[in-house]
């Protein structure tokens, strides 16, 4: 039989009869034949809200109270699908994180899987129930609760799909799947029916969005074929498989061109180290506090790198630390710069796409102020006044063709 | 009936003795019930001989005469090779990448694969003959010969297990396979039985030898088990697989490395433009001359990138001409710095691994001139009186655990 985790977000399962829809959905998929292992995040605005109450009730929550505390927000909506199911005549059971046997290191919020037993699950599965499993959430070696920060929910779901060999992921979004732009920018951006993993990697970490980019590496490195689907229709989505099975029309050794994304949530730092030897104590700090990094590249006393315009705060305090300590000289952010990626494959045999890119960007009188290549991105910063100028111009170029 | 398609580099097949080894071997795989297309260079030297007497006879050979002239050497090897298998009463038939119907682009010297045809190769195997393929050539859509430029024979081969989906497609080298490093300068480098795909392409572009990137791309596309094996003797190697089949022991979600490589076939361009909007001039000639970069970076007006020691010559009239055009102010090369990479993955998820490259280079006091970061691969510039040192203290850091 079939095997499918399935996955629904905090908007899907955001009101009762949201709830509902969902458990009417899971009853006419297992109808159909198909075994289902569902993950649920918090409803709606949830975490968020808890999140506030105990900026309320304390100035500096500890991260382990913390997690207690969010960790209910998935408790109340697997409780709650679960009571739509068995109206539905669906058996159903709810497990925390701990109880699926998801075990993580001991970060609090923003732990990582470590490997998940799923003892439980299997055993709901065997006597025909649907395992309606808390997302975002696990238990440490030393039994603590543990969440797992950003992009959580995607991550269990795909960890759970790698050790319990499930056929599909299903991760139910607002959208149709994964398109080579976002379609809101470019209206006749290309719908892909099925992207290799890597590719949709570097989509996400580019900023494509619809996936966390931790929930694809998981499911690449377990071969685990992940379906964007839309919560609100029944279309097919979009899959994410390995490599091999998506070949293209292309020549054997042409590059190849998977999508033109803009990252508006990134901006551009820039550091000037008082010497090259301090440049470990800046990657550091950025790494303890788990500080999301994207096309970082060192040059000269200077780095240069984008970050998370929600993390500018932490940065800030880190820079003048280091500042105090007498390692950085000056940093500047400039938050009106984004990044802008073409994502494909080849890049590093062939210099032409790079080509390409420069060319179009300077014919359309956008300024590239920085500009880095990997084999699967090319990734440029431009004024956030030409980003949408960008990504259209670079997606006509590059899809004209097809 | 397993089908393998094996690759004979020009030192395997480099003396008559040596076509017989091989000629064995290959009847001696044959009698184990394997089905074997085999792909051959020309033997030892003998290209760079026939390009040495192109040059004595004339100063400016066309590249439509050179694809005409190199094409013999392999004509020679296959046909010996064939011979030799005929007398240990195994039927073999030589065929020219035309026969085989290998068509490519019509760029001559550097043409790449556009799609295989492969008629009288499969009508050979199904007579129970070997095939013998001629590596590194090709025929265009309007009937010219043409040869595809560096790692163009292990390209052939790829393709060719591609197109025939064979079971392996076995590459004969000098070296028992892939290690975490180089074992002349790491002597306790790890083995590898098996390793990915895509980090195999970053090995590959990284320095680390034994492939041409080139070659890993296409069996990474087409899902090409490619074995690297050893032709001195019977070891397996290293088998080169989808990623979903190296399952680590490693925690789900911590980022892996897989080798540190040095490249000293590369050194440090840096380019100062005139102004930003020449970018694309620079790219414009690096593409159309197929010269191949390496983590290239801008920023203010700055290009930085890896270039091959070989084409400096290539570069530097480039370079001129741009200085000339008022596109380049000045341009530097560095021949005294190399770039040092570790390979591995989840490096945009987890800074901590750039942590430990730039802090360990730090506490060997050793400078880092550049550094750039991909979720592949770290790159840093160091300087050639470093690079051993580097390599030495980056693989033990990473591979002490192991």
């Amino acid at each position: 039989m079939t095997l499918v985790v399935q996955k629904f977000g905090g908007t899907s399962v955001g009101t009762p009869e949201r709830i509902r829809a969902v458990a009417n959905r899971i009853a006419d998929t297992r109808r159909h034949g198909t075994s289902l292992v569902v993950v649920v995040s918090a409803m709606g605005h949830t975490t968020d809200e808890l999140i506030e109450l105990a900026h309320q009730v304390s100035k500096h929550p500890t991260h382990r109270e913390m997690d207690m505390l969010l960790t209910t927000g998935e408790r109340i909506s697997m409780a709650l699908l679960s009571m739509a199911l068995t109206d539905l005549g669906v058996p159903a059971l709810s497990l925390t994180g701990s109880q699926s046997g998801i075990i993580t290191d001991s970060s609090h919020r923003r732990a990582r899987i470590r490997r998940i037993l799923g003892d439980r699950i299997r055993a709901a599965l065997s006597e025909g129930m649907v395992p309606i499993i808390a997302g975002f959430q696990g238990v440490s070696e030393n039994k603590e609760i543990t969440t797992l920060g950003r992009g959580g929910s995607d991550t269990t779901a795909v960890a759970l799909a790698a050790a319990l060999e499930a056929d599909y992921c299903d991760i139910f979004t607002d959208v149709d799947g994964v398109f080579s732009a976002d379609p809101r920018m470019v209206p006749n951006a290309k719908f892909w029916r099925k992207i290799p993993h890597d590719l949709m990697v570097e989509m996400a970490i580019r900023g494509a969005g619809v996936l966390h980019p931790r929930s694809v590496e998981l499911a690449k490195q377990f071969g685990v074929r992940v379906r964007v689907r839309n919560s609100l229709n029944e279309s097919e989505g979009t899959i994410v498989v390995a490599v091999d099975q998506c070949k293209s029309s292309a020549g054997m050794e042409e590059f190849g061109v998977t999508g033109v994304s803009a990252d508006r949530s990134r901006m551009l730092l820039t550091v000037h180290l008082s010497r090259s030897t301090v440049l470990g104590a800046l990657w550091d700090r950025a790494s303890r506090s788990h500080l999301s990094i994207v096309s970082p590249m060192f040059s000269n006393g200077t780095v240069q790198l984008f970050v998370e315009r929600d993390s500018e705060d932490e940065w800030k305090r880190h820079l003048e630390e280091l500042s105090f300590l007498g390692f950085v000289n000056a940093y500047e952010m400039d938050p009106r710069s984004v990044p802008v990626s073409v994502i494909g494959d080849r890049f590093a045999q062939d210099g032409s796409a790079i080509y390409e890119v420069v060319e179009t960007l300077s014919q359309n009188q956008i300024p590239v102020l920085l500009g880095a290549a990997s084999s699967l991105a090319i990734t440029v910063a431009v004024s956030v006044d030409h980003v949408e100028e960008a990504v259209k111009a670079l997606h006509d170029v590059f899809f004209k063709k097809v």
